[in-house]
């Protein structure tokens, strides 16, 4: 027979990403190409402990099909933490829990984009939100990122020329480059959305990792009823239970809760149970600081080996929070043959392309992860790094 | 701001029955209307057993976030319960993890369905796959389902007069009806289908749960190459733990791939592993056979009331296995007044009119739940049902 798949499916970029880190579990190889947290941080005694709570006092309320929008108690936990960690007020009945702000993105492109509708994107930006919603076959358009948060120049002639239903951004800590915007540079963002249809997500799942520096204001302050929040627990204390979440106004939550309804009924209740009594039991914040201190001395092992072996003309950035640092190579060198070098010596990284829209061209772009590689890793990664980068360069 | 939502979620009927649930949450309410299994027959103790020894031997393991596919060692026992239940042999490189089988149909939806594409339904059939697909804004061509399975005839002419790209059907006490297609009737549907282009969506979340006589022939052994075939453990094990399965050629489980990343990454590892824990450490069957029993009694107790109390001329199934029964009320009577009238002597159940893909119109039938209703209730619940019928049909 003759199978005749979608047309929008045919759109969607395969992760070259996942194709790395299936040569990456090999125990051999340096990876700096996962976006992993770190598992030997995992609270896992704690949520031992919180899993077996649920059990006893829920008991098969904990097995049953539940409501779509997520269970209340774990709802009220994340509003409280809005209001607790950063001053933000949110209503319960304006968060959905989802499968990881991955499926945040999904809903958001089901409810929001017709084909050739326009969205800005980051350039670079986050792959999985570029997979996401290629699905509806959207035109991206790409905005540059710098150290200092997006280019409001490049920015305003976009909003100008076109008419973008959506703009999403990571402003904390970005996959894949690291940068954190200035509270200057979000000041000028939300003053030229402000007065557009556009909405802002505002996807949050670094912003918690902070080692230096202080936080620096949410979109939702500046554009309260244009932001949508994504937030995530993956990051900062469990993955394999794909539980984030979604805040938006409540005309887009009625659209959401019905997108949902249709692509899983609801996201995994058990474990939405032990996340909410994990917060009751112990102290995630303290936690949280655990895990940052701890990248903040892998970035920090991660910077000073690019400074000891990298040659002075590559560019890198130095982030204050998160798990990434993105390199420049000088203009003209391409990061996927340098892919093919260091995978000769055993080192892997994501090439830069993968992180942009258009995605024909090769770029002299990468991003390393640091997050899941101990010093000694680093140095001698980094060091073999920078022997392909002169066999590139050199040669 | 001006928010404007895509086309495509506009199609997308909210689901009455979340409505009517919540009525039913009510402990003073007898409900007829939730598709819910008995939470007193989860197997608390040995998933409680089952997640400690997960928490053991596999530690951070279990935490990380893992492979789009799905944990290889739960797709694996799934292979062996085609094998050892069945007699069919299934690739585990065929299988995909999805969070129940709703997100299988959001999957495919995804994969195959352009706009104004073309797929036939059962009616009356399971209404979260109309949803599901409605995401897609394809045409839906209703093909009637009687006792004996699906009506040849129609679905014949279906198939001349029209190009549909997949076929939905629930073969195995079927979502709403409680029929089980006899084993003549799947043989003329997959003699009608053989040699379309028409992929056959094979749903099966009931079949484990036969009462009453032999497992009929399942669609895979007569379209072996034609058939997708979804599972899930939400009705048999677990429902909350959000699990299901995809079961499809190489070619389709590509694409099914690439959007299952694109949606969320991957379904919770966590409980993926608690529930392959739990088929190594517990006789699964066993406990499936002791769900099964304890619904063929429900369901006697259900039929004997209907007989008893109900006036001759209503129409019902006698299922064999599954959680629903479906009533028909003589031609002209609207159950949705039935309903109304219901309502107030604190009974409900689902309308029949959430189970046709053109809903606009109202119907004389309806679907009774009977997995979540102890014998009195079952009794006191049909019996009001009488009267509430009698009013309407002698008013």
């Amino acid at each position: 027979m003759n199978i005749t798949f979608a047309d929008r499916i045919h759109g969607v970029p395969r992760s070259f990403i996942r194709e790395i880190l299936k040569i990456a579990t090999d125990k051999n190889i340096i990876s700096f190409a996962g976006g992993l947290p770190n598992p030997s941080l995992f609270p896992i005694n704690e949520l031992n402990q919180a899993t077996n709570e649920v059990f006893k006092n829920a008991g098969s309320d904990a097995l049953q099909y539940s409501n779509s929008e997520g269970y209340d108690e774990l709802r009220k936990s994340i509003a409280k933490r809005y209001k607790d960690n950063k001053g933000i007020n949110v209503d319960i009945n304006q968060i959905l829990i989802t499968n990881g702000s991955q499926q945040a993105l999904d809903l958001l492109g089901k409810i929001f984009l017709n084909e050739n509708d326009e969205i800005i994107m980051e350039e670079p930006g986050y792959l999985g939100a570029i997979q996401a919603f290629s699905v509806f076959s959207p035109k991206f358009l790409s905005v540059p990122v710098y150290q200092e948060g997006m280019d409001c120049e490049a920015l305003s002639k976009t909003i100008t020329n076109h008419n973008p239903k959506i703009m999403y951004i990571v402003p904390n800590f970005q996959n894949p480059s690291g940068i954190c915007y200035t509270a200057k540079n979000r000041e000028r963002v939300a003053g030229l959305i402000k007065n557009s249809n556009i909405l802002l997500v505002e996807d949050d799942p670094y912003g918690e990792l902070r080692f230096n520096g202080d936080a620096q204001p949410d979109f939702k302050n500046y554009l309260p009823d244009q932001t949508i929040m994504l937030g995530t627990f993956s990051k900062t204390i469990v993955p394999s239970f794909r539980i984030g979440w979604v805040v938006a106004p409540d005309e887009i939550m009625e659209k959401l809760i019905v997108a949902k309804q249709a692509a899983d009924l609801h996201t995994n209740f058990f474990c939405q149970m032990i996340i909410n009594q994990y917060f009751t039991m112990f102290d995630n914040d303290a936690h949280i600081r655990k895990v940052s201190i701890a990248y903040g001395k892998q970035r920090d092992a991660m910077v000073s080996a690019i400074k000891k072996y990298f040659p002075r003309e590559i560019l890198f950035t130095e982030p204050d929070g998160g798990m990434f640092l993105w390199v420049t190579l000088p203009e003209g060198f391409s990061s996927m043959e340098l892919l093919s070098l260091t995978t000769k010596k055993n080192v892997v990284f994501v090439p830069g392309n993968q992180f942009y829209t258009n995605r024909t061209g090769d770029v002299n772009t990468l991003r390393l992860n640091y997050s899941c590689a101990n010093d000694k890793m680093i140095d001698k990664g980094i060091r073999l790094m920078a022997e392909c980068i002169d066999e590139l360069i050199g040669g």
